[in-house]
């Protein structure tokens, strides 16, 4: 056997081996801030329409109440808790981004293995070495085919995240090598989601089956259900069957040294990565300036191909229609100085001053401007112009998201549905996450508190 | 749009309109044999390892006792069922064969109704109409990307049979047309089972997670859950992203009018289709000349040149090696008159008789023989040659088995888990299914009668 032909063995062998001790302080601090924003995520989007049918519909046929579905009272098993957290982590498209590969990471695996948590006692220490392992598992994957492998059609936070959640939940289950083998062999066999599917409810879907996915896969193996030996590289295994392109030395160079999960991103603004620079810069202009909206003459872009490609609608009727609107962006960051999930709302893009001002906003193609960055220039009504040159918006590597801007933003997610204070200790509870003897000391805190009646 | 845009609304159009009335006889006779072949591949193999590591990993986490695994006397969740039922039909590679596609049907489709009816209550009749469709489904997409989709490495069993799943699940949720775009969407997103899985337990698992999937699909849609409107044809649909090929007219042309499920197959034998020609041969000869194995001097095969290839293990150690010798089936097929799961035993491979007269069986390609064919020359001790030459197999569809030798198949999987009597109740049963007015007293009758203490 090459190296070529040892890529599943010696993934597993590195994740059977891993210690909690041997993670860099820079990972484990990454990996706190990535659970944070998932949690923030999921509870924000709890009542969120996908995440109700999808809990009505399978219902009847769910398991013991094992598991909590953050944000809400209901309890359900484990496998069904990895589903739904999966579905609403993802649904406002305001999880993390591992940049490279577009993979959001923290879906498929943190909604595996806080439910399994749940289930089976862990310490935050164990929790953080498998949500690390399991990002570190999906992201090298996905590197590994990345960009063919998506240029196909494939949707990889699924394809990609359902090795994740094995890679984690088997590190969870305390799995040796060849089960941890077969689980990733299970997991090859079930990649989740195309990119067809974007625009609709299945998208969100895709982290949630994957999650789920992955965890059965981790749960057979442990019992000895077999898989191949070569599940990723085996001439039909699922680099191969997936994509054109295939590097193995991205999985397994540098294990325990090299950390893509110090790569992972949080979005600052609910929408489209490519628009966070306009509103960065335009809330950075506001600012500044004192900016009101009927001073303004005109908003002029100088932006990245892809924004007008991807975002380019001019008169958005619905909110989910606005995060496509480069224009209600620089609109709303300019009058409400942030694009949180409210700014997206069917209301907010039939707003009257947010109209007037979005028909003030033009924008121009530059192709020489990079893909975080944006020049803006603002006319007022007095004839006087303000501009503003983002070389790296808020969020991306180069200028990451401060912990209190994490804060503020998990905040802003979390309140609306748990309440203020029930939030702050939420939230408090999770920047000490390593700290917690049990984990699943943050699922029951993310339970809104039952009325007696 | 085109016919070409419309391909999933036009499938999904004819399987909400379709009417058990107008399905002709003989489609109606077929989904019976399909059935009943399929409910004694799973009871068969309803105590096989793989299915008893699946239901013992999954059982904390699983739902209501709401429907039959069968064979078992346990009851589980309508998902899990589904399951279970299609590991456990498809365990011994004994089931129904597409030969077209080479999909086995049944599992996907068969494992995810079943287990539906058992909660929702339906007629023989509306549910030979949904699996009718639901093999139509998968047949249907199967052909429209074979043979390339599966020369990639995948598993078609699973990736089309999810559709097959989604179709009659949906079919028998009474889904409008919008709800079975959606469901055929979530399928396409869903595709399960990489060839490389082939000779490990995953392989049954696709059949299985394909029926969950499927279940899923259709579960979801019917509450409203949003997918595609093109999950089969889009651009970054599941055709163009699984397959180099793709035909639609093999969806979309002759619906109701052509039935692939007519084209459907049994095998007589609990091994691989290639070798069932010299089988068939060998039991001819036996019981024409009334051979003994010491009175035979040699057994020369020729043979198609696949049979080497797949089936060419001289000296196989296990009863699953057993199924990969064309040498060791020829053997068994002159001792027992016979190729059942028993002749694929550990204690079968190793018996004295079978090896001394395995060692004289010698197979030769032929170029010119056809897959169902093969010529066999026998030489006595006495000088003696008999020959057999077969055209078709038995099993194949110009040499379809009858419905005698059906219950005989199907009375040699399940005696020996439910008893005789039992087993020829729930044959005659089954035989009578059209008539019945809920399909769930089949499950009923697949269960071993529990034991009171």
């Amino acid at each position: 056997m090459t190296q070529a032909d040892r890529v599943t063995q010696t993934l597993a062998r590195y994740l059977v081996n891993a210690r909690a001790d041997s993670l860099p302080q820079a990972v484990r601090d990454h990996a706190v801030r990535t659970f944070v924003n998932w949690m923030g995520c999921a509870v924000g989007a709890s009542r969120h329409e996908a995440v109700e049918i999808a809990m009505a519909a399978l219902a009847p046929f769910g398991g013991p109440a094992q598991a909590t579905v953050l944000g809400r009272t209901e309890k359900v098993d484990v496998l069904s808790a990895a589903l739904f957290n999966g579905i609403s982590s993802h649904v406002f498209d305001f999880d993390d981004t591992h940049l490279k590969t577009v993979i959001h990471p923290a879906g498929p695996v943190a909604s595996a293995i806080l439910a399994l948590a749940e289930h089976r006692p862990v310490s935050g220490k164990e929790f953080i070495l498998a949500l690390t392992l399991g990002i570190e598992t999906e992201c090298r994957i996905g590197n590994a085919v990345y960009p063919n492998h998506y240029d196909i059609g494939w949707h990889i936070t699924g394809t990609a995240g359902v090795f994740g959640a094995a890679a984690a939940a088997g590190k969870l289950l305390g799995l040796d090598e060849q089960q941890m083998i077969w689980a990733l062999g299970l997991a090859a066999t079930q990649p989740v989601g195309l990119r067809e599917m974007f625009g609709t409810m299945t998208k969100s879907f895709h982290p949630g089956r994957a999650a789920q996915n992955g965890l059965v896969s981790a749960l057979l193996a442990a019992r000895g259900y077999t898989s191949s030996q070569q599940g990723i590289e085996a001439k039909r295994g699922w680099a191969n069957v997936t994509s054109t392109h295939r590097n193995y030395a991205e999985i397994t160079d540098g294990l325990g040294e090299r950390h893509e999960s110090l790569l992972n991103s949080y979005k600052p603004f609910a929408c489209g990565i490519v628009i966070h620079p306009a509103i960065d810069g335009c809330i950075q202009l506001r600012n500044e300036h004192g900016l009101k909206a009927d001073a303004i003459a005109s908003v002029q872009l100088k932006v990245h191909p892809l924004v007008l490609e991807l975002t380019g609608k001019r008169t958005p009727q619905t909110g989910l229609d606005g995060k496509f609107s480069v224009y209600h962006s620089a609109a709303v960051a300019i009058i409400d100085g942030r694009a949180g999930e409210h700014q997206y709302s069917d209301a907010a893009v039939h707003d009257a001053a947010t109209v007037r001002l979005r028909d003030k906003v033009t924008a121009e193609i530059d192709p020489a401007m990079p893909a975080d960055a944006v020049h803006i220039t603002v006319t007022l009504t007095n004839g006087e112009r303000l501009e503003k040159h983002v070389e790296h918006a808020i969020g991306s590597i180069d200028r990451p998201m401060s912990n209190a801007e994490l804060a503020a933003k998990f905040t802003d997610l979390v309140e609306p549905i748990l309440g203020g204070a029930h939030a702050a200790k939420l939230l408090e509870a999770g920047w000490q996450m390593e700290s917690l003897d049990n984990i699943a000391t943050l699922a029951e805190l993310a339970r809104p508190v039952e009325k007696t009646s």
